[in-house]
Protein backbone atom coordinates (compact mmCIF):
# COMPACT_ATOMS: atom_id res chain seq x y z
CA UNK A 1 0.00 0.00 0.00
CA UNK A 2 1.53 3.04 -1.07
CA UNK A 3 1.59 6.38 1.59
CA UNK A 4 -1.32 8.66 1.81
CA UNK A 5 -1.50 11.83 1.11
CA UNK A 6 -3.36 15.07 2.03
CA UNK A 7 -4.15 18.22 0.59
CA UNK A 8 -6.54 21.31 -0.17
CA UNK A 9 -8.96 20.47 -3.20
CA UNK A 10 -8.31 22.18 -6.43
CA UNK A 11 -10.64 23.39 -9.17
CA UNK A 12 -9.24 20.20 -11.29
CA UNK A 13 -10.48 18.29 -8.86
CA UNK A 14 -13.90 18.72 -9.09
CA UNK A 15 -15.75 16.07 -11.23
CA UNK A 16 -13.87 13.09 -8.93
CA UNK A 17 -15.04 15.33 -5.82
CA UNK A 18 -18.62 15.23 -6.89
CA UNK A 19 -17.99 11.33 -8.07
CA UNK A 20 -16.89 10.72 -4.47
CA UNK A 21 -19.96 12.44 -3.00
CA UNK A 22 -22.13 10.29 -5.05
CA UNK A 23 -20.42 7.19 -3.88
CA UNK A 24 -22.60 6.49 -0.79
CA UNK A 25 -25.73 4.88 -0.42
CA UNK A 26 -27.20 7.68 1.19
CA UNK A 27 -25.99 10.02 -0.69
CA UNK A 28 -25.89 9.29 -4.38
CA UNK A 29 -29.45 10.48 -5.21
CA UNK A 30 -28.90 13.79 -4.26
CA UNK A 31 -25.80 14.58 -6.44
CA UNK A 32 -25.63 14.49 -10.20
CA UNK A 33 -22.38 13.02 -10.96
CA UNK A 34 -22.75 11.66 -14.40
CA UNK A 35 -22.51 13.39 -17.73
CA UNK A 36 -21.40 17.58 -17.32
CA UNK A 37 -20.14 18.60 -14.41
CA UNK A 38 -23.75 20.83 -13.04
CA UNK A 39 -22.51 24.36 -13.31
CA UNK A 40 -23.48 24.72 -9.33
CA UNK A 41 -20.64 22.60 -8.28
CA UNK A 42 -18.57 25.28 -10.14
CA UNK A 43 -20.26 28.00 -8.48
CA UNK A 44 -19.92 26.47 -4.87
CA UNK A 45 -16.30 25.61 -5.50
CA UNK A 46 -15.91 29.37 -6.30
CA UNK A 47 -17.66 30.34 -3.28
CA UNK A 48 -15.76 28.11 -0.51
CA UNK A 49 -12.62 29.22 -2.38
CA UNK A 50 -13.66 32.59 -1.38
CA UNK A 51 -13.13 31.91 1.75
CA UNK A 52 -9.95 30.79 3.95
CA UNK A 53 -12.35 29.41 6.81
CA UNK A 54 -14.30 26.72 4.16
CA UNK A 55 -11.82 24.17 2.61
CA UNK A 56 -12.00 21.10 1.40
CA UNK A 57 -8.94 18.50 2.44
CA UNK A 58 -8.67 15.52 0.15
CA UNK A 59 -6.25 12.32 0.65
CA UNK A 60 -4.41 11.13 -2.11
CA UNK A 61 -2.73 8.10 -2.94
CA UNK A 62 -0.91 6.71 -5.93
CA UNK A 63 -2.41 10.59 -7.60
CA UNK A 64 -5.60 9.17 -7.27
CA UNK A 65 -8.46 11.11 -4.49
CA UNK A 66 -9.56 8.60 -2.27
CA UNK A 67 -10.75 10.44 0.79
CA UNK A 68 -12.18 14.06 1.24
CA UNK A 69 -14.19 16.09 3.34
CA UNK A 70 -15.15 19.95 3.88
CA UNK A 71 -13.89 21.61 7.11
CA UNK A 72 -15.40 25.01 8.24
CA UNK A 73 -14.08 27.04 10.74
CA UNK A 74 -16.48 29.04 12.32
CA UNK A 75 -15.60 31.88 15.38
CA UNK A 76 -18.39 32.38 17.52
CA UNK A 77 -19.29 33.77 21.57
CA UNK A 78 -20.00 30.02 22.92
CA UNK A 79 -17.48 28.25 24.86
CA UNK A 80 -15.49 31.80 25.98
CA UNK A 81 -15.15 32.50 22.80
CA UNK A 82 -14.56 29.26 21.18
CA UNK A 83 -13.78 28.99 17.56
CA UNK A 84 -15.16 25.40 16.56
CA UNK A 85 -14.34 23.32 13.39
CA UNK A 86 -17.76 21.96 11.33
CA UNK A 87 -17.01 18.87 9.21
CA UNK A 88 -19.36 17.94 6.89
CA UNK A 89 -19.62 15.21 3.93
CA UNK A 90 -17.04 12.78 4.77
CA UNK A 91 -16.27 10.11 2.03
CA UNK A 92 -13.94 7.32 1.23
CA UNK A 93 -13.56 5.67 -2.05
CA UNK A 94 -15.35 2.48 -2.00
CA UNK A 95 -12.43 1.14 -3.85
CA UNK A 96 -10.22 2.21 -1.34
CA UNK A 97 -12.48 1.42 2.36
CA UNK A 98 -10.72 -1.19 4.73
CA UNK A 99 -7.69 0.46 4.91
CA UNK A 100 -8.32 2.62 7.62
CA UNK A 101 -8.18 5.90 5.69
CA UNK A 102 -11.37 7.62 7.06
CA UNK A 103 -9.16 7.26 10.56
CA UNK A 104 -6.38 9.36 8.88
CA UNK A 105 -8.49 11.58 6.78
CA UNK A 106 -10.19 12.69 10.48
CA UNK A 107 -7.20 12.47 12.20
CA UNK A 108 -5.23 15.22 9.71
CA UNK A 109 -8.54 16.61 9.62
CA UNK A 110 -8.52 16.98 13.80
CA UNK A 111 -4.71 18.43 13.62
CA UNK A 112 -5.63 21.12 11.58
CA UNK A 113 -8.55 22.35 13.43
CA UNK A 114 -6.29 22.35 16.24
CA UNK A 115 -3.59 24.35 14.73
CA UNK A 116 -5.84 26.78 13.66
CA UNK A 117 -6.77 27.04 16.98
CA UNK A 118 -10.11 25.88 17.22
CA UNK A 119 -11.25 24.51 20.92
CA UNK A 120 -14.53 21.75 19.45
CA UNK A 121 -14.72 20.17 16.33
CA UNK A 122 -18.30 18.80 15.31
CA UNK A 123 -20.48 16.40 12.79
CA UNK A 124 -23.18 15.42 12.41
CA UNK A 125 -23.85 11.92 11.09
CA UNK A 126 -27.46 10.20 9.50
CA UNK A 127 -29.06 8.07 11.98
CA UNK A 128 -29.00 5.38 9.64
CA UNK A 129 -24.97 5.57 9.44
CA UNK A 130 -24.91 3.29 12.64
CA UNK A 131 -20.93 2.21 11.53
CA UNK A 132 -20.06 5.66 11.03
CA UNK A 133 -21.15 6.42 14.43
CA UNK A 134 -18.81 3.54 16.25
CA UNK A 135 -16.36 5.24 14.19
CA UNK A 136 -16.72 8.92 15.42
CA UNK A 137 -17.26 7.38 18.98
CA UNK A 138 -13.39 5.49 18.57
CA UNK A 139 -11.96 9.12 17.55
CA UNK A 140 -13.02 10.73 20.68
CA UNK A 141 -15.82 12.32 19.36
CA UNK A 142 -19.06 12.10 21.99
CA UNK A 143 -21.94 11.49 20.94
CA UNK A 144 -23.98 13.82 22.64
CA UNK A 145 -26.15 15.80 20.55
CA UNK A 146 -29.03 15.29 17.98
CA UNK A 147 -29.52 16.48 14.44
CA UNK A 148 -32.26 19.05 13.11
CA UNK A 149 -32.11 19.41 9.41
CA UNK A 150 -34.83 21.70 7.60
CA UNK A 151 -35.16 21.56 3.61
CA UNK A 152 -35.96 25.12 2.49
CA UNK B 1 -46.63 42.86 25.16
CA UNK B 2 -44.66 45.35 22.88
CA UNK B 3 -43.61 43.80 19.10
CA UNK B 4 -40.67 42.16 18.56
CA UNK B 5 -37.90 43.34 16.30
CA UNK B 6 -35.28 41.76 14.98
CA UNK B 7 -31.10 43.22 13.93
CA UNK B 8 -27.42 41.97 13.66
CA UNK B 9 -25.79 42.46 16.92
CA UNK B 10 -23.16 45.01 17.68
CA UNK B 11 -20.44 45.17 19.62
CA UNK B 12 -22.16 47.13 22.48
CA UNK B 13 -24.68 44.18 22.90
CA UNK B 14 -21.47 42.06 23.75
CA UNK B 15 -22.21 42.00 27.08
CA UNK B 16 -25.70 41.24 27.01
CA UNK B 17 -25.30 38.53 24.70
CA UNK B 18 -22.77 36.74 26.85
CA UNK B 19 -25.10 37.01 29.44
CA UNK B 20 -28.16 35.40 27.69
CA UNK B 21 -25.66 32.86 26.72
CA UNK B 22 -25.22 31.84 30.49
CA UNK B 23 -28.91 31.87 31.15
CA UNK B 24 -28.58 28.21 30.15
CA UNK B 25 -29.02 24.96 32.34
CA UNK B 26 -26.50 23.19 30.27
CA UNK B 27 -24.64 26.19 28.79
CA UNK B 28 -24.25 28.35 31.98
CA UNK B 29 -20.98 26.10 33.65
CA UNK B 30 -19.03 27.16 29.81
CA UNK B 31 -19.23 31.20 30.15
CA UNK B 32 -17.81 33.44 32.30
CA UNK B 33 -20.87 36.15 32.30
CA UNK B 34 -20.00 37.73 35.67
CA UNK B 35 -17.57 40.58 35.88
CA UNK B 36 -15.32 42.31 33.20
CA UNK B 37 -15.90 41.14 29.73
CA UNK B 38 -13.47 38.13 28.70
CA UNK B 39 -11.30 39.50 26.06
CA UNK B 40 -12.11 36.07 24.07
CA UNK B 41 -15.39 37.29 23.60
CA UNK B 42 -14.20 40.19 21.91
CA UNK B 43 -12.07 38.96 19.69
CA UNK B 44 -14.80 36.01 18.79
CA UNK B 45 -16.75 39.06 17.81
CA UNK B 46 -14.17 40.93 15.95
CA UNK B 47 -13.77 37.70 13.77
CA UNK B 48 -17.39 37.62 13.24
CA UNK B 49 -17.50 40.80 12.35
CA UNK B 50 -14.87 40.22 9.53
CA UNK B 51 -17.23 37.45 8.15
CA UNK B 52 -20.45 38.07 5.95
CA UNK B 53 -21.27 34.30 6.41
CA UNK B 54 -21.19 34.75 9.86
CA UNK B 55 -23.78 36.73 12.15
CA UNK B 56 -26.03 37.02 15.53
CA UNK B 57 -29.27 37.95 15.06
CA UNK B 58 -31.04 39.31 18.06
CA UNK B 59 -34.45 39.90 18.99
CA UNK B 60 -35.38 42.55 20.73
CA UNK B 61 -38.65 44.09 23.02
CA UNK B 62 -38.98 47.14 24.47
CA UNK B 63 -35.18 47.81 23.86
CA UNK B 64 -34.00 44.89 25.55
CA UNK B 65 -32.05 41.88 23.63
CA UNK B 66 -34.72 38.70 24.84
CA UNK B 67 -33.30 36.12 21.93
CA UNK B 68 -30.33 35.57 19.97
CA UNK B 69 -28.95 33.10 17.76
CA UNK B 70 -25.88 32.79 15.52
CA UNK B 71 -26.38 32.23 11.68
CA UNK B 72 -23.48 30.81 9.45
CA UNK B 73 -23.53 30.17 5.93
CA UNK B 74 -21.68 27.67 4.62
CA UNK B 75 -20.87 26.94 0.83
CA UNK B 76 -20.26 23.56 -0.08
CA UNK B 77 -20.06 21.39 -3.28
CA UNK B 78 -23.12 18.46 -1.32
CA UNK B 79 -26.40 18.52 -2.61
CA UNK B 80 -25.55 19.69 -5.77
CA UNK B 81 -23.58 22.60 -4.37
CA UNK B 82 -26.28 23.45 -2.10
CA UNK B 83 -25.50 26.39 0.47
CA UNK B 84 -26.75 25.51 3.45
CA UNK B 85 -27.35 27.22 6.81
CA UNK B 86 -25.61 26.29 10.16
CA UNK B 87 -27.57 27.65 13.06
CA UNK B 88 -25.61 27.90 16.65
CA UNK B 89 -26.68 28.63 20.30
CA UNK B 90 -30.15 29.90 20.45
CA UNK B 91 -31.13 31.39 23.40
CA UNK B 92 -33.99 33.37 24.66
CA UNK B 93 -34.17 35.12 27.95
CA UNK B 94 -35.20 33.33 30.97
CA UNK B 95 -37.54 36.32 31.61
CA UNK B 96 -38.96 36.17 28.14
CA UNK B 97 -39.72 32.25 28.01
CA UNK B 98 -43.49 31.10 27.36
CA UNK B 99 -44.32 34.14 24.63
CA UNK B 100 -43.49 32.28 21.48
CA UNK B 101 -40.32 34.39 20.70
CA UNK B 102 -37.90 31.07 20.20
CA UNK B 103 -40.49 30.29 17.13
CA UNK B 104 -40.38 34.08 15.86
CA UNK B 105 -36.50 34.30 16.06
CA UNK B 106 -36.32 30.86 13.97
CA UNK B 107 -38.22 31.87 11.95
CA UNK B 108 -36.79 35.07 11.12
CA UNK B 109 -33.43 33.11 10.36
CA UNK B 110 -35.28 30.53 8.47
CA UNK B 111 -36.27 33.70 6.51
CA UNK B 112 -32.88 34.73 5.95
CA UNK B 113 -31.39 31.70 5.18
CA UNK B 114 -34.11 31.12 2.38
CA UNK B 115 -33.25 35.03 1.07
CA UNK B 116 -29.53 34.25 1.68
CA UNK B 117 -30.28 31.70 -1.55
CA UNK B 118 -29.74 28.68 1.51
CA UNK B 119 -31.12 25.16 0.37
CA UNK B 120 -30.97 24.05 3.67
CA UNK B 121 -31.04 25.00 7.41
CA UNK B 122 -29.42 22.65 9.88
CA UNK B 123 -28.42 22.68 13.84
CA UNK B 124 -27.52 20.33 16.38
CA UNK B 125 -29.31 20.43 20.08
CA UNK B 126 -28.23 18.76 23.04
CA UNK B 127 -29.54 15.04 23.44
CA UNK B 128 -31.17 16.64 27.25
CA UNK B 129 -33.01 19.25 25.33
CA UNK B 130 -36.33 17.50 24.88
CA UNK B 131 -38.04 20.51 24.56
CA UNK B 132 -35.74 21.77 22.46
CA UNK B 133 -36.38 18.85 19.98
CA UNK B 134 -40.26 18.78 19.94
CA UNK B 135 -39.62 22.53 19.33
CA UNK B 136 -37.71 22.38 16.22
CA UNK B 137 -39.47 19.37 15.09
CA UNK B 138 -42.30 21.68 15.46
CA UNK B 139 -40.63 23.96 13.13
CA UNK B 140 -40.97 21.21 10.51
CA UNK B 141 -37.02 20.15 11.09
CA UNK B 142 -36.71 16.30 10.52
CA UNK B 143 -34.71 14.63 13.52
CA UNK B 144 -32.55 13.13 10.70
CA UNK B 145 -28.84 12.94 12.17
CA UNK B 146 -26.92 12.29 15.69
CA UNK B 147 -24.27 15.32 16.59
CA UNK B 148 -21.12 14.36 17.44
CA UNK B 149 -18.17 16.70 19.37
CA UNK B 150 -14.51 16.40 19.97
CA UNK B 151 -13.18 19.02 22.49
CA UNK B 152 -9.84 19.96 21.70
Amino acid sequence: MSDITFRDAREDDLQTLVALLADDDIAEGREQAKGDLLPAYSAAFDDMAKSPDNRILVAEQDGDIIGSLQIVYVPGLSRQGAKRAIIESVRVSSKARGQNIGTLLMKEAIAQARAAGCKLVQLTSDKRRTRAHLFYRRLGFIQSHEGFKLDL
